[in-house]
């Protein structure tokens, strides 16, 4: 029993296969047929995107699945090559330095198999909360940084020139540089799909619906709009030899399944590629997973960060075994699937036998399909994800935000994706940090006819003479611990005739033991003054703790269940009372 | 004017020299005296520790002296080359593997300058508050780790052995090893000089004080047992010619004053030397900085944190420029500074000139001074500062701190000072995160009699059918943000019938734009269920930030300025009143 449910845990292919019925396998069916068409032009252009030959972009879309399939708990997820997974692939792949294509295609397989393991093993660990140390804005403001990266690395295809770069500036000035090299016959061909591939977008669906299709009939036609786009210009390029005109094609294409490959072990190599494999991992499975709930969440069902961790890292070992790239679960591509009804994790396995399929039959069509092709349905792709918007939701409502998403956007497009990244994350937290640092304290007082107490600058309230009251907004710990025993001195000594100072702890929700410290001397420097200090509201949890400490002894007050409490028994008429009463807390 | 006081903001000197009176001065001239004698031994000691020439323990205590006298704003903080510092500029030159003794000098001075000119920055920068981010209990164990390190350290010294190591394992395997080759001579010299110091510091004082002493006398006379010791071993040395039976001597010490000397700007040396030279500033000011409170709160005198970095730069500065190395402010020296009487800073500056004398005349009679001797003094004053009992307390309180805490004594201890001091530091961070990361959330009620909410598993409360009242113990920011929103989504998922949630929010000290997001996710989700979202005891600050987004618009239910109002709102036999009732709150 404990062995099963274990194995469930593990294995979630357990707990769906069982009420496998005909019914949900035509369903998956369904939807297989139409990501696979979605997928094929999809996975070459982000084979080419991540700067790797296009059969990749195939077996990336193999094996995974797969592995996804039997070890993943999401019921739409669809796994394999995505865009910003594929430009930080082409980022890292590209620090090393090599010109020899066997030796870019074993690093692009090392680095599947780096983030492959690292995703078990946190998954495995059960650290999945490692990926909520990126916060929301800094998701947003990697994502369209990134989009913008990768438009601007796909716009030389369209113009049939060659321009490499890893940040904005590098790009844009290599464009700039070569642009009077440009192909005419590619820049028509690469304009045209671009525009077609727009129109596609914005334009094609409410044509379909005004045709009669259903609306979610005319939203998946609407998604294989880049098939038509390469059928077509493939067929213009073969028709009219456009290859020999100077228009690059994707050409030979190896037919056949993937190759068993087994990554690299060369310690330089894993050096390199370590840190960049780990911020691969945390990006595709943030971006996975949040795609992965949203979809749960509309039909009522749960996913499981830990075990999704090992289904993702599952899915880039199988990619590394079978001469792929980094993958992860693709935002439209998923929700394409959902809507076609995918209802189990087999959708994407029958997948996988139709990219195998493709891998047997449809290589040799591949050799006159244009690169600019490709890259208008990459641009048109990573346009989607750019926001900007970002900027000014932050900037509204939080500073602290605002750095962080400005600071990850002007670092990914100048440096580079992973100082990007990086930058945002460390930012956030030292920021958070810093706030923590100097928190919020209020002095406040009772709002009349109530037992309620409030900021006496904000609000219209009572105080007693002779107390001051403090609401400590923040937790206590290490890094204010020193400014709270600044802060109540200094305010000490500006009150006259003062006799308690009551500290309100509703917002402490720890007191460390650096804290701690902090308190007893306060404490120390008050009772020298001859003033009481009382602490309210202390928390079941913070006051465990002090129990713990000599701290409750030492106190030269009381500690008091509520604020109220607090008042009734200092109040001057009633003051003698407070001596004697003591209040049992917590 | 404005000059005039940002002037002497940045020169504390124009503040306590314009009163500064003949009585000022002889007490600061007793203190000084009393100081160079303490002074001497201990700086050629310390330079001994740091692997230097004794004669840079004299020159690191005269210009820097003369600096903080000028910058620094403690009245009674002795600066001169401490233990901890100087174990950790041992390991830092250790780094560069030199053995050229010019060169050594010369890293020496180099660290001195870019610690120097990093404490200044931080300074005018007033980045101070970094050094909050040791806690107290990381300090502790470090200080604790470091003296066991440098008392093992010393051992070679005692036995008349080398042995070398920056780890307690190298240490213990070199006594070990070369034991067999002690020299008993040394020996003796050692273990009396030892035993001598010990009962100096526990038994003399009282005798001083059977035999007619002031209490304050008797302390001073005590703290100058080293002195005495000094005396009689070089006495016997020079005597008997002990140098010739393998006494190792302090030798030839330079005669006269510093000299100029400038620090390297070899880039490989910088590279190597910037991280330690960061941390020692950053533990030479924590040190430094926690005397110089406790002395000035005894005499109701306050110090500037941020002007303290900028003395403590100007003296690491003054290091550099006269052959000397890091320095900071001493814990015991500056007691007996204090205790002597010192007024202002220019007791630092007599002391200096009492330093500078000592270079002129004494060195000659350094020459028979036993290292053994000075191995001695050292061993007795860092086992003073040795304190397990932090494990303890830390395991009694709080088990995270005792996981900083361990960490930091284990690491200085097997692996170093600066892995060890750099490990607490960032595993006390990242507990803390991770603290966070899983609020505590409580279900709370109603103290009967009172207006009073707390915990239903802690207290006996009413609690309202169909209302779910959470009470909410942490800020909300985007490491916990997805958990709060899995957790308010599972506990509504456990509950029948519910009709409103609450969630209290007096602990919420702030709700970043990550936690914004999962409030809407949240009332969207309760809101397709049927369930109203209302907040309560919303603070000010958090208040504001959130009406400047749509949130408060969107908002199924409303914000409750006390939780008890909400209570009388959403209580059934009034609960019609709820729908039109809306407070205004904040």
């Amino acid at each position: 029993m404990q062995l099963s449910r274990r194995l469930t845990r593990y294995l979630p292919i357990l707990d769906w296969a069982r009420s496998y019925d005909r019914n949900t396998a035509t369903s998956d069916l369904v939807a297989a047929v139409i990501v696979t068409i979605m997928l094929i032009p999809q996975s070459l252009a982000y084979a080419l995107l991540a700067g790797l030959p296009a059969e990749m972009g195939l077996y990336a879309s193999i094996l995974p699945l797969v592995a996804y399939a039997i070890f993943g708990t999401s019921r739409a997820l669809a796994v394999g090559p995505v865009a910003v997974v594929s430009l930080m692939t082409a980022a890292a792949i590209g620090q090393l330095g090599l010109s020899d294509p066997a030796q870019i295609a074993l690093a692009a397989v090392t680095l599947a198999f780096i983030s492959g393991v690292f995703l078990v093993a946190i998954g495995v660990l059960r650290l999945g909360f490692l990926a909520n140390f990126l916060s929301h804005p800094v998701i947003a403001g990697f994502i369209t940084a990134s989009g913008v990266l990768i438009a601007a690395s796909q716009l030389k295809h369209i113009f049939g020139i060659s321009a490499e770069g890893h940040t904005l500036v590098d790009l844009v000035g290599a464009l700039i540089a070569h642009l009077p090299e440009t192909n005419l016959i590619t820049l028509g061909i690469g304009g045209a799909a671009t525009a077609f591939l727009f129109w596609v977008r914005k334009g094609l669906k409410p044509l379909l619906r005004r045709m009669g299709f259903g609306p979610r009939m005319a939203d998946i036609l609407a998604k294989a709009g880049p098939v038509a786009a390469v059928a077509v210009t493939t067929l213009l390029t073969w028709g009219l030899g456009l290859n020999e005109m100077g228009v690059k094609v994707v050409g030979e294409v190896p037919m056949g399944l993937p190759p068993l490959s087994a990554p690299s072990f060369d310690l330089t190599m894993w050096k390199t590629l370590l840190m960049p494999a780990i911020l691969i991992s945390i990006i595709g499975f943030v971006e996975s997973v949040s795609v992965a709930q949203t979809l749960a969440a509309k039909r009522r069902q749960r996913i499981d960060p830990d075990q999704e961790l090992i289904g993702l890292g599952a899915s880039n070992i199988g990619s590394a075994l079978s001469g792929g790239f980094p993958v992860t679960g693709g935002f439209s591509r998923s929700v394409v699937n959902f809507d076609a009804g995918a209802e189990t994790p087999a959708a994407g396995a029958y997948t996988a036998v139709g990219i195998g399929l493709a891998t047997l039959l449809l290589t040799p069509l591949l050799f006159f399909l244009p690169k600019a092709t490709l890259a208008a349905t990459i641009i048109v792709a990573v346009l989607s994800l750019v926001d900007f918007s970002i900027l000014k939701k932050t900037w509204t409502y939080s500073k602290v935000d605002f750095t962080a998403v400005s600071a990850t956007i002007v670092l990914t497009l100048l440096v580079g994706v992973e100082v990007g990244v990086s930058a945002g994350v460390l930012l956030s937290i030292l920021l958070h940090l810093y706030k923590t640092s100097k928190p919020h304290v209020a002095e406040v007082g009772l709002m009349p006819g109530t037992h309620h107490f409030r900021n006496v600058l904000r609000h219209d309230v009572e105080t007693l003479p002779g107390v001051l009251t403090l609401r400590v907004d923040e937790s206590l710990y290490f890094v204010n611990a020193r400014f709270l025993e600044e802060y109540v001195l200094a305010r000490v000594a500006e009150c006259r005739n003062l006799r308690h100072v009551v500290l309100m702890f509703p917002a402490v929700n720890e007191v460390d033991m650096s804290a701690l410290e902090t308190l007893e001397e306060i404490n120390r420097r008050l009772s020298e003054q001859g003033i009481t200090l009382h602490l309210t509201e202390v928390k079941g949890p913070v006051m465990d703790r002090l129990k713990r400490s000599h701290f409750l002894q030492d106190l030269s007050g009381q500690v008091f269940l509520s604020q109220y409490e607090a008042w009734c028994a200092l109040k001057p008429n009633t003051s003698s009372g407070a001596e004697e009463e003591s209040v049992a807390a917590q």
